[in-house]
């Protein structure tokens, strides 16, 4: 099989490596970058290079546009006016919206996989980026059954993939609440309490709760990548933040009348809420939390872990909040199971850390 | 030294510890449930136990409040009719508007230890547990130099704790934007991604970026711990809410507008705010994110912990993402310093695992 890869970044030389490898598929690869070209060449990730589109594109049975978000729709164009009439083209951006002008084209199919950092270079491609991971399709509306729908997801299959067709307006609807409102607010949760702390006597910012640190940690996360994103998914953000508000004016009644069943409803509907999402996001059984007062000094992390891995205890997701002083810290596991979280409780007592249920 | 602590569970068996073995101090403890104080007794967190508020009191020169902030308000006025004119009576209580109407009184001294979880009982009592935590302080006004304040911090310091004095209402604006803020988003970001799930067809939640799993790990916490402490921060809560408005409407406007540039600027504010704040958070200089793309089986996290730990780069936090199939996944490290930061990097390499600066 015949790929070109336009944009040799980490998801495009991911592409490239994994079709190569698993596809025996001959990748060329074009990126306006000459010298990201010559060193994708040389990471073996691509097969040939092309100094233009067109010549990428000419021979490709399966065109990926993985540039970035604000040059994906001219890119998308430039590939479908070069590519033949039996070619599939797809692109990896994170909203379909931006491309939805393309599937007036029978021979475009959207595409977006939930896997790798837009920011890592081809330095880090990785054939096994998508193993086991979303790929998002997004078909128009009856090419679904069509030939080069199917070679697209076959290809995505055998590179590791699990492509899953979604509406396009669906698809950024979704994104926008799970990632890029969540952005947003990260960002204005920063701005907020920079002001709160500006207002006073000049604080310094307590050992803030771990719901602080959580909330903030994308704040700022890469200006060139996210105003792009933020930009191509407008609509759908905007409706979510429209959503958000009208969420937070109903908990503003509930605090103003201080209408204590309605806030504790509320509370407890997020915890069946959450509980649900982790379910279904995380395959397996529900994952329980485990929090575990310890030393903050090198080692005790390892520690932990290591009478877990031992024990065949598998730490599903982790999380260290370091008292001020950094002498001493909580540490919050989460432990898929019944089984494994009271193996995992009992291990950490043994080793002489003070630890509860979440 | 006499105290008294009014409710026993893991602050007020804490500080019962804490006092009993760093500042030689009697302890004693009132607690509603009896089956409570009989085990603070068994623990050693106390010396001896009393039935009613007023005989756990009557010769306290310090008394904490410890109680539920529900109960908060009752408790310390209770504590101030039984307590003697020498007495000191202060609280540990989240909010401190709820308690203001105490002020009143030159005896009582509102507090608020940055410490231990809210719902762990008197069985994880530690005398260590407010090592070098920032303990608030809010005396009313005039009565900072006073006998009674001198007294409690130098308690405070014996038992570990950085007492900090802090006016009563920019204390609450405090907690309100770096606590309670990001928990009522945590809730309103399941149920709106609950909502946006049951629109749909029926979606499985795709393994969402760590953002969203990130800002709602808090969802849903406690429900009797929360639903008081909303209520009890009611004022400052709202504000922070209109606030968020606010900030909201403004990245509303430019989103509208397609005005890539203030977007791009907000984001970049949002990241030397976030850089100022986690500079300002954690002691000694900033903090480097690596990321390095691990396979997600038992052992792998020990291993790394254990390479840094042997070379004595202390992981200040981390965090675990992991893919779908739970086969592989990324993991951040936060860690100071260049040089820390540069020699976990090689490690992590030399481990086999590609990690880049984030």
């Amino acid at each position: 099989m015949r790929i070109a890869i336009l944009g040799v970044g980490l998801i495009g030389g991911s592409i490239g490596l994994a079709a190569r490898q698993r596809a025996d598929a001959s990748v060329c690869g074009y990126d306006p970058d000459a010298g990201v070209r010559a060193k994708a060449l040389e990471l073996g990730v691509i097969d040939s290079d092309a100094a233009d589109i067109a010549s990428a594109v000419a021979d490709a049975e399966v065109v990926f546009v993985a540039a970035p978000v604000g040059a994906l729709r001219e890119t998308v164009r430039a590939a479908l006016e070069a590519a033949g009439p039996e070619c599939v083209v797809s692109d990896v951006g994170s909203t379909k919206r931006v491309v939805l002008d393309a599937s007036a084209d029978e021979r475009f199919i959207g595409g977006h996989p939930l896997a790798g950092a837009e920011t890592a270079g081809v330095d880090h491609a990785r054939a096994d980026l998508f193993d086991g991971a979303t790929w998002y399709l997004t078909p128009a509306q009856g090419s679904t059954a069509g030939v080069l729908y199917e070679r697209l997801h076959r290809l995505l299959t055998t590179i590791g993939a699990r492509p899953t067709a979604i509406d396009a307006e669906a698809h950024d609807r979704l994104l926008a609440c799970v990632s890029h409102l969540p952005h947003v607010l990260a960002n204005l949760l920063v701005a907020q309490a920079s002001g709160a702390l500006a207002d006073d006597q000049p604080l310094r910012l307590p050992a803030v709760g771990p719901s602080f640190r959580d909330a903030t940690r994308v704040a700022g996360s890469n200006s060139a990548v996210w105003t792009d994103i933020y930009r191509s998914n407008a609509p759908a953000l905007l409706a979510a933040m429209d959503d958000l508000d009208a969420r937070l004016e109903q908990v503003r009644e509930w605090l103003t009348a201080d209408d204590a069943e309605a806030i504790a409803a509320w509370n407890e509907r997020a915890r069946s809420d959450h509980e649900a999402l982790l379910g279904a996001g995380l395959l397996g059984g529900p994952v329980r939390e485990l929090r575990a007062s310890v030393p903050n000094r090198p080692g005790v992390i390892a520690e932990i872990a290591l009478a877990l891995g031992k024990a065949g205890v598998n730490i599903q997701d982790m999380a260290l909040a370091p008292s001020e002083d950094n002498r001493q810290g909580v540490i919050a596991l989460w432990i898929r199971g019944e089984e494994g979280s009271d193996r995992a409780q009992e291990l950490i007592a043994g080793l002489g850390f003070p630890v509860a249920r979440a």
